[in-house]
């Protein structure tokens, strides 16, 4: 029942970010080797699993530990940093609170009766054909494109290395098409097309860096999968969102 | 029928950018030497009559079609288009929508039909005896001024060269006096006063240039005509705005 | 009966600001030797004291007049200075309303019946036993960290030289701590704590520099003073805040 952990509030924020796009509360298991979240929104339609090394600590003690957290609150808390400020978070084994000092700032976070909190999902391991890597501002630039016309998205991969994420609105129509100039890798065996949901990959996005490396598995009318990672390595962050059936689309 | 244009994106938007602020859709005539639009408001209030020059494009090949576009979605589209992109319109006669090209985005665009939309005003040749040109700032700084007592605004010239740009409100008045220091050339035949819905001009005002020329012509309790260019003078704008009668203000 | 005061607008801005925090209409009292204003909100639980010197003005020349004064409008005036402008502000003894003039822009302002406004308080002279100094960041700090949890704020001050800023919300509580490295001086002869709504604090706070250095007075169960100055001294602001009972908190 020991959780102490001292680390860069921005790099435990930015840590978070993936998960509380999709959910206001979660389950933060303290491991002995790092913190681990797993969270499915709502609706079932994305899921996050994100993992941050004790490696990333200025300080890391715990022992398996699972805490209900509100993730607005935390964020918050964290929040209140000056830059250069030392988080400090402790689970006070009495009140079952946790402590989080930030300078002169003493927060105490109630914690949520992790039996509450929604179950999490089990990412399945899927054998996607196609794995692409860009930038996560084609990424960017692709949804925006895409919301311009539609609710919905698709992503097309075929094996000349070529990405298209597309949509087609009422009237207008609007591709984007990252080929060898945009991709960083691409190794696609089939062609292969699926459709999703516009908001839940907007959401997925928006807390990734510009700058990022992020490899997309597509499949046919499969999920999608991105992959990336934050704080020099150190936090590993996967997201997959279901695939819209196309007639729906 | 033919329509194939490339241009900096850039230029585009600051040509569509005085039309759209007074309309949403219109007609862009695609003639030989270059794109036109005129347009008015739904309250026939305030008009517009853009051209901008074959000469700014980076490719232009047109023979006189004219073109029905949503404004928005087309200003959407070019708002894509990152720093040094350049965007490439075509006309797809088959399809009878437009091809728009920026990098590897690919976007069509349905086009509306011309006599859905709203006929283009004619406007008129007046001999209005006041023409005063400042800085798009000093017309920026009387509106906003004017704004704060009233809904209209007065503009007023005097053979002295001086235009003064008032409002009276309900308890408060305000008066911006531009004279010899603040206009850059000042002709005034006759004493003039017009006055003029705020709104209107505001609309107007928001995307000229704050250190664009633009020159004023005012008389006597008639409308009122802004003229300036844009795109290094490849791109001329010209706004009418008709007078509120004084009794009313 | 005569008020001419010509003064940099962002002087006589910056000694509004306190004021129009808590009212939208004050008396401004223009004696021999500068303005001063009192004024409490409509609650009648915070009020402000200001005076700004006559040396602060470039040109101060006034005898004791007292002017009904719309804040908003005012600073609205204020706010259409451009840098470098000097606001030369007359009363009109003709038509009762000060005429402002900023570089080529005239405003009549209308007055209001003094009468008519909100009667000044007279901020009680308390003997506080607490007396902190710290810079207006500190503060900022500490009442977005109260947010976080409460509508309320307690502050807590000791002979030891600590002040204690902090909240309890339903669930999670907040701390902050000011020590010797964050005070600026301190001067505590007993252990006191008075607690106030979080609103009024905020809006006191808001127009503070986050640089400035700010003095805390408070006692036990007694209503907080804050004073600062601004305008290099020559405007000075004293707030005061009733305190609510520790038991409704």
């Amino acid at each position: 029942m020991t959780v102490a952990v001292t680390v860069d509030p921005e790099t435990l924020a930015d840590a978070l970010a993936p998960v509380s796009t999709l959910v206001d509360e979660c389950k933060i298991h303290a491991e002995a080797d790092g913190l681990e979240i797993a969270a499915v929104d709502p609706a079932n339609v994305a899921m996050v699993d994100m993992t941050l090394d004790a490696s990333a600590c200025a300080h890391y003690d715990a022992d398996g530990t699972t805490l209900g957290v509100n993730l607005d609150r935390l964020e918050d808390v964290l929040g209140m940093a000056d830059s250069g400020d030392m988080v400090k978070i402790e689970l006070n084994e009495e009140t079952r609170k946790l402590d989080i000092r930030i300078g002169g700032l003493a927060y105490t976070l109630a914690l949520i009766d992790p039996d509450s909190i929604r179950q999490e999902p089990d990412i399945p391991d899927l054998d996607l054909p196609a794995t692409l890597v860009c930038e996560g501002s084609e990424i960017s630039r692709a949804l925006t494109a895409a919301d311009l016309v539609s609710d919905h998205v698709q992503m097309a991969a075929s094996p000349n290395g070529e990405l298209v994420i597309g949509a087609d609105g009422d009237t207008d129509d609007v591709e984007v098409t990252l080929d060898d100039d945009d991709l960083l890798s691409a190794t696609v065996s089939d062609n292969v097309e699926s459709l999703f949901s516009l908001d839940y990959l907007k959401s997925i996005e928006k807390p990734i860096d510009k700058d990022a490396d992020v490899s997309l598995l597509v499949g046919q009318e499969m999920p999608v999968k991105l992959r990336y990672s934050i704080a020099d390595g150190d936090c590993s962050v996967v997201h997959m969102v279901a695939p819209r059936i196309q007639s729906e689309g």
